[in-house]
């Protein structure tokens, strides 16, 4: 079996088994230099946490593990289409190998996609189903915080 | 002063604090029913976890706080413009009121934007910086698991 399947059956199984536990049907393994870093499941029934998808848990745990929040030439086998969050998730951590098992199309039927929440995220941010306000508050007497970042960056 | 501005210096001085203690200048503040429920600050320098943006970890303290992974009704002030993951993250939680006091221009001159990632994120998927592949293994002989996890959800 090539790796690239080996790695998704891997997700897959990690799928099944968070099923079997009560949990959703998503898991993903993080792939370093040709070997598992890190997997994840969504946690979001057992944790109440509605970040804890598949994907953006191994991000997590790689990076930690790592220690480093950069994980440039990583590949993370996703078992279902990675959601916006876990798209820019992984796009933060230099991740830009990614695969997934399941499209948007093949969950529909279950209510198991993203694509809903993708097309309002690709609107202008005037025209999506939120209020996005910019309220400049600029507190009296206290440097700018991003000048007093950059202060504290150049010591 | 009126409430919004009130949370929004909670947020700008999580952040200032943040930076004091070696972080990023990022702070979040959740607030439902007209009280914060949780606060967040970009923990990424000291956790080495790039999900730990502001915003992201309020959404997270505030779900696990509560109980539910759905915030709907909440408010999120934020420092900084939300960044596509931490955008999402909110979206998912149910929150779609957000503000924030610097945005991507005024953080630009300092490197703190996310306009870039954005502006990727919003293309089609095949023109990202990124591979993006479906890859739909099947593992043989074994139920497939939406279908797996629906009949679970029947009990």
């Amino acid at each position: 079996m090539p790796d690239a399947d080996r790695f998704m059956t891997q997700a897959i199984a990690l799928a099944r088994d968070n099923v079997r536990k009560g949990g959703r049907p998503f898991g993903a393994v993080l792939v370093l230099d040709g070997e598992v870093l890190a997997t994840g499941v969504n946690g979001v029934m057992e944790t109440h946490d509605p970040t804890a998808h598949a994907e953006l848990v191994a991000v997590r745990a790689a990076a930690m593990k790592r220690g480093s929040a950069t994980l440039k030439g990583a590949s993370v086998y996703a078992s279902g289409h990675p959601c916006p969050m876990c798209l820019a998730a992984m796009r933060l951590a230099g991740i830009t190998d990614i695969f997934y098992a399941y499209s948007n199309e093949d969950g529909a039927p279950y209510g198991l996609t993203s694509a809903p929440l993708y097309a309002d995220l690709r609107k202008p941010f005037a025209d999506q189903q939120m209020t996005f306000s910019y309220l400049p508050v600029r507190p009296e007497g206290e440097a700018d915080i991003y000048d007093f970042w950059r202060e504290m960056q150049q010591g």
